[in-house]
């Protein structure tokens, strides 16, 4: 670094369970390997929160936890999920009541999600094509919010539903987001995912206003597609797909097919982004906590750096993140019958970004 | 046929819009063929009604239509929807008040989708395998039952709902339909699909009566995938899937990506089934109506074709179903390279079963 001193960033880590503590520690040596004598330095507050924690304390994320990072400048996530068998945990609980709690308490209404087919990585698909397009999931509304119920629960009466809420509010900012992100890319294509021909109270707040929005972006081309079709389309003609805004829901589900046809979930990285700045964002991978192959070395770390490097996008460290992005395409291209463990690939990266 | 009497079946045949009436021209000749001289006659009903049907005369599916059609023992559907630029027709207008309006007027619960990938089909996967499961879709409740509603329209602020609406009585019968259908096929393996982790109220009464009707179905492998993980496996693994069970929202999505898979819509069946006997059945293609190609014999009829042999299976003519399929089956396996008209595929596979 010439002229300008370094930028103190205060970071939270949350390793979380399984694979998280690990894949976690790779992402963090990265990110100081990168930044060593660049324009920001790290400081690293860990927390521990996740299943495990629950297990002993019986907390999952207490408010004091949640005021404490929120004076953070930006948040490092691992994994949390329950040990396969484990009875103790509620289904869901940790799911809920500390990541989805954490999303929409930080506001995280940019639920960002590149899939990127890189050179040498074995896509299940037969004719893969170029696949380099974004997904800009809704983050914070939709049928994520909890809202529902059940009554005469447990009997042959029982009704259970689940409430999708949407607002302008929350569907403008998001979809402009995804505007100005498509209009900052070549291709400068925007296609919106919904099911608007039955859910229509949503759809058509979600049709609306991305019409209106496209108003203000002339130079972003712009289609629709229902869900089930959008599935066939990553399945068949993933290329044609360049930024996709979509819900909170149907954004769950296309990114994970997203990740499979590019290679699957150890390579796919992800930010919870508040793009207002109002809140700290939060970078993870979209893997879980593999709690299978914990502990051994085994996890591919992946995800979580390039989840990293989006990380650095976000705080404006761009030629960083883009030498972590380049580090992992050659790291990624050489990888064919080659087994390394988890620290092996981290510092295979870290060396190449030093 | 010998002893028997053939029984008389009064069948409608909703033909619609697009390539509708196309496809099932082939459909009906492939029903009388294999019928000719065996246990069924059929005695068609045509009904006229769709996207064209509502432009000329404003009526989507009038009452004394619906009364009508619950006189008939089966229903034969093609697709229906607007072509493309058509500006008259309020965007999934006919979908809602006739496709949809029938599946919930005739209680049809058991939207039955198999995927299989025949012989001599391109799959888009790279190594497919051997691809032959079912989906078990609801069809008269979750996201689908248009109970919704929005405030604020058209403002800032703005608020629009979408309720999922799920009883233990509508859960309970689709289960346990899927439990029957599953003991009954080689495998005997269940997979629900569904989000618990996130819609906790609506996904503990699916969990809670899956587990429960699994008690009487003690031979029946049960698994269970959120609806994310099941769109990795579906272009990982689709072999690993027998039978799976899921709500009418996450069974359009995984029925499009499974029909994907498995060489395209243009070979998927469904039908739209009411176990209980008390209104009739509806069989129809996955696909749609896709008027760019409507009356140019490109159509391909093997959706409608299939769709006929489940609705054959249905009314208790396994046999013939089974010779449909078998026909099916030889004719796509031969056909590579080789264009012909809607109409000479369907005299081919008529041919076959005469
Ligand atoms: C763990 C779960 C709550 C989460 C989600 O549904 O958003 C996950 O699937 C994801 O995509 O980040
Ligand atoms: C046309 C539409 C209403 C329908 C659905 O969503 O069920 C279709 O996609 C299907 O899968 O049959």
């Amino acid at each position: 670094m010439s002229e300008e001193a370094s930028k103190v960033i205060s970071l939270a880590v949350i390793p979380g369970d399984g694979i998280g503590p690990e894949v976690t520690a790779e992402a963090v040596k990265v990110l100081k390997a990168v930044t060593q004598d660049g324009p920001a330095r790290f400081e690293l507050t860990e927390y521990q929160l996740g299943a495990e924690h629950w297990l002993r304390t019986g907390e999952t994320l207490p408010d004091e936890t949640l005021e404490a990072l929120k004076g953070h400048d930006a948040i490092l996530f691992g994994a949390v999920g329950a040990a396969p068998g484990d009875t103790q945990m509620p289904s869901g609980l940790i799911e809920r009541e500390m990541l989805l709690k954490l999303r929409f308490s930080l506001d995280h209404f940019v639920n960002l999600r590149p899939s990127k087919l890189y050179p040498g990585v074995a896509s299940p698909l037969a004719n893969p094509g170029d696949i380099d397009f974004i997904v800009v999931r809704e983050g914070t509304e939709g049928p994520y919010v909890g809202n529902g119920g059940s009554l005469r629960t447990g009997t042959e009466h029982e009704i259970a539903t689940e409430v999708s809420l949407n607002t302008a509010h929350g569907v403008e900012r998001v979809v402009r987001d995804a505007f100005r992100r498509a209009s900052e890319r070549p291709r400068k294509k925007l296609t919106l995912v919904h099911k608007h021909n039955v859910l229509v109270y949503a759809g058509s707040l979600w049709k609306r206003t991305f019409e209106s929005v496209a108003a203000d972006f002339p130079d972003v081309e712009t289609d629709y597609l229902h869900v089930d079709a959008a599935t066939i389309f990553l399945t068949t003609n993933p290329s044609r797909f360049d930024v996709i805004v979509t819900d909170n829901l149907f954004g769950d589900i296309i990114t994970d097919l997203a990740a499979a046809v590019t290679g699957g979930i150890g390579l796919a990285a992800s930010g919870n982004i508040n793009m207002e700045g109002t809140f700290p964002s939060m970078f993870e991978p979209v893997h879980g906590s593999a709690p299978d192959i914990a502990g051994q070395q085994k996890a591919d770390p992946t995800a979580a750096i390039l989840s990293a490097a989006l990380m650095l996008h976000h705080l404006g460290f761009d030629a960083e993140a883009e030498r972590v992005e380049q580090a992992v395409e050659s790291d990624v291209a050489s990888r064919a019958g080659n087994t390394r463990t988890t620290a092996e690939i981290g510092d295979a990266i870290a060396a190449a970004v030093s």
